[in-house]
């Protein structure tokens, strides 16, 4: 049902050898049981979760170890094969699935946690763990993940490292890039890059890893990870507020940052129309109601005597200036899991909405809003819905237009709009999803030439067969 | 006075041109008046801050641009003229002075602060700007450098980049790998990469800019610098206690990490040594006696009253339980400043004490101290001072030995024993000095080959001629 990748967005295949029965014979020897060819084994990992991009690839690979995708990724550049590295395959750019016939190289049983150090908070553990599993475990021990996004439950951590995931808490424990410390990785060549270092600091020589943390599976493939995980907080108290304009949004933001400081973990906002979709095709519903805005904000902390002070006084001084017209707090887990669904569920929602076109934007905070109206005057009645949301705190916007089906003037109407308009506000044409597939041919919107072309020279560098992922993230050189 | 490093350390110039009238005569008409050969104008650029090497720059230029410091690169690149960057000179690792006769290219007039956004707290400015003059700037806006070291008199922000450097609020805010967010860089043949975005997220591409984080000047010369900067703590206290073990500081730490939680901004250290030798040399007084080991604990928060509950229970709690045996506490600005000096300061005063021999290790923060003791016990009489203090919270000592003069065989018994000792814990031989001239022959003490090979390949890609500051932080290949 889904077309193939290469037929609706017609690309070529780039001359790779094609898969024999002696290739599959190889790899069936190495990783025996773990090698598969069964259609019904490649469907679901052919195919992405928004079921938006399809590749045909013939064999899956499950790894157990470094040294196994040292010995494929070998091979693999011997035989000029294409891989297509794959983690829990719940990313938003087609990044992670096959767009011809590219052997798909799974983490799924890479699932090992190799050591957690309760004194300094450093876990070190494969690439295949689920980011929920790691969360789970560490809280058992006072900790958590410094990461959390909806696809939690499937995504892996080093697919989250791959592409950079940034999600809910970075507005209070930052990027990846601070909180990984080391990685394990296999380069094209089949070298294993050992940088799993588990120290907070240490500037001996360039820090290699970075390249890798967000090159979506083309420079290398991730095999473990070491992360600087926070403390559990003690208490964690959640506000759920409407607002009647987006001013009061960015007010109201300015506002909680000031008087919550430290202990300001989220603030997230969605629209009306987000709450709608939520509503409706979810039948989820909201306490809070008539408002054209939702504010979702979150403290985590040490101390709930002192966070609760903290936000009612925030809260008093909101509600009493007009800048917030309705609310609810919740202290206990199951309304806190309650109303965070409201805002993590959007994503599904929308897919029950129809065909939908994403985009994941970086634009200074207070212009956010501005490309959902100008995109909703600009569509009309073409699109089915045009809604915003997501981490205002990171001045990061969820832009997703919905139709009733796939369509190519609807999508000529947006692109190249939305990207020049981004531009124009010197943001982010992906700010934290990453080009993949999808997005990678509109690069040059966010990076200037000479950037580009050094990306270019890494990529010849690191990988000169250009077996790792091929199609995604840069543009074609011709 | 201070032999030429060439001399004491045995180093070969590589064939590099050398300096004419002609080239002179073109950087004073490129840079008039800032372009420089007077011996008193390159004296103090020629020697480092610890007067522990030197070099013979016969030229000194101070571009004020990225366009002049990209015309100065394209010309020294047709010329085979090698170049050394330089900020604050304050390093400690003789990354920043010249090792010959490598042209010495100045950020000292690039100190322009381009925008400051009150939003989103990003920060634009040029590679020159003094980290002090920037906090002050900054903190007359309700906001805060994430980042703050002993150096801030001199320091220049583009030279902290170009070493990663850590300091005293790394705790708190993360490294400067999760806060930089943009960089301008003038790569070997001139080129200028403008990276420098100002948005907390951006997953377009490889992010090019963390391979000039910590690449000491070798990769490119960093000209400007985008960073996120975090509010005024509206409270701030400290703690200045005295433990009678090195157990009981470990304690200590875990105890206040909970107890604290997102208050806590620093969990600095020092042995009884380093006190003995802040009072005899700079004749500062310590409120605290009688110690084996002094803890500087540090609160920044946004509510006093809440910020002192918590640190007076903590406080309560580690003296009832004897892990601290004496203590104050400030809250006012002046003795704040005065207890931070104790610490601050060791460094200048180890510089009073001798001939100093400087070691900037990671370790597991249980494995910390004995470190210290090993090399005590191993040296003996033969050295003068033997002190450990630091960034315990980040897993980072400084170790410091002093004798009465430069002593090779001293250092034959200090190196490498302590590189192996180091290695055998896993730790990192810098931690956040880098390796400069000084220690880039025992990188492998804390890379593997492969990471060094791969490191070897980038510097040949980016500055194939070699002219970026040459002889420093990869070891020679020969």
């Amino acid at each position: 049902e889904v077309p193939l990748t290469s037929e609706r967005y017609r690309v070529r295949r780039l001359p790779f050898s094609r898969l024999g029965p002696r290739d599959v014979a190889f790899f069936q020897r190495l990783l025996p049981g773990r090698a598969l060819t069964e259609p019904e084994a490649l469907e679901p990992c052919n195919v992405d979760w928004l079921r938006s991009v399809r590749g045909c690839s013939k064999l899956l690979l499950k790894p157990q170890t470094a040294a196994e995708v040292s010995q494929v990724l070998r091979y693999c550049s011997e035989k000029n094969l294409a891989v297509n590295p794959q983690g829990g395959n719940t990313g938003l750019v087609g990044g992670s699935v096959p767009v011809f016939d590219e052997i798909i190289l799974s983490t799924v049983l890479m699932n090992r946690i190799i050591s957690f150090d309760t004194v300094s908070g450093i876990l070190v553990c494969q690439a295949g763990c689920v980011l929920e599993r790691l969360n789970e475990y560490l809280e058992q021990q006072g900790f958590i993940m410094p990461l959390d996004l909806g696809a939690k439950g499937s995504c892996h951590i080093g697919g989250n490292v791959a592409t950079n995931a940034g999600g809910l808490r970075l507005l209070r424990y930052g990027s990846l890039r601070g909180t990984v410390l080391g990685l394990e990785v296999v380069l094209a060549d089949g070298t294993v890059l050992d940088c799993l270092a588990s120290l907070r600091k240490d500037n001996t020589g360039y820090d290699l890893k970075q390249l890798f943390i967000g090159s979506e599976g083309t420079l290398g493939v991730i095999t473990a990870v070491s992360i600087l995980c926070p403390q559990k907080p003690k208490a964690v108290n959640l506000a759920f507020l409407g607002c009647q304009n987006f001013s009061q949004v960015l007010e109201t933001f300015t506002t909680c940052r000031a008087m919550l400081g430290e202990i300001l973990s989220a603030y997230e906002f969605m629209d009306e129309k987000c709450m709608e979709l939520v509503e409706k095709h979810l039948k989820l519903s909201c306490p809070v109601r008539d408002s054209r805005f939702y504010v979702l904000i979150e403290t985590s902390g040490s101390n709930s005597t002192h966070d609760e002070e903290k936000l009612n006084s925030f809260l008093e001084q909101a509600m009493t200036s007009g800048l917030v017209t309705d609310g609810t707090v919740a202290t206990d887990d199951k309304k806190i899991k309650m109303l965070w669904s409201l805002r993590e569920r959007i994503t599904e929602a929308l897919t029950h909405d129809g065909c939908v076109y994403k985009y994941d934007i970086s634009l200074p905070v207070g212009k956010l809003y501005d490309l959902v109206t100008d995109m909703r005057a600009r569509l009309g009645q073409s699109a089915k819905n045009v809604v915003g949301y997501g981490h205002l705190g990171d001045g990061n916007l969820h832009l997703n237009i919905t139709a009733e089906s796939y369509n190519h003037s609807l999508l000529d109407a947006i692109e190249p709009f939305v990207y020049e308009w981004t531009a124009r506000y010197n943001g982010s044409i992906s700010a934290e999803h990453g080009l993949g597939f999808k997005k990678k041919q509109f690069i040059q919107y966010s990076k200037p030439s000479e950037a580009i072309f050094l990306m270019q020279r890494f990529k010849a560098m690191l990988d000169p067969k250009g077996i790792l992922n091929p199609y995604k993230t840069l543009p074609s050189s011709s």
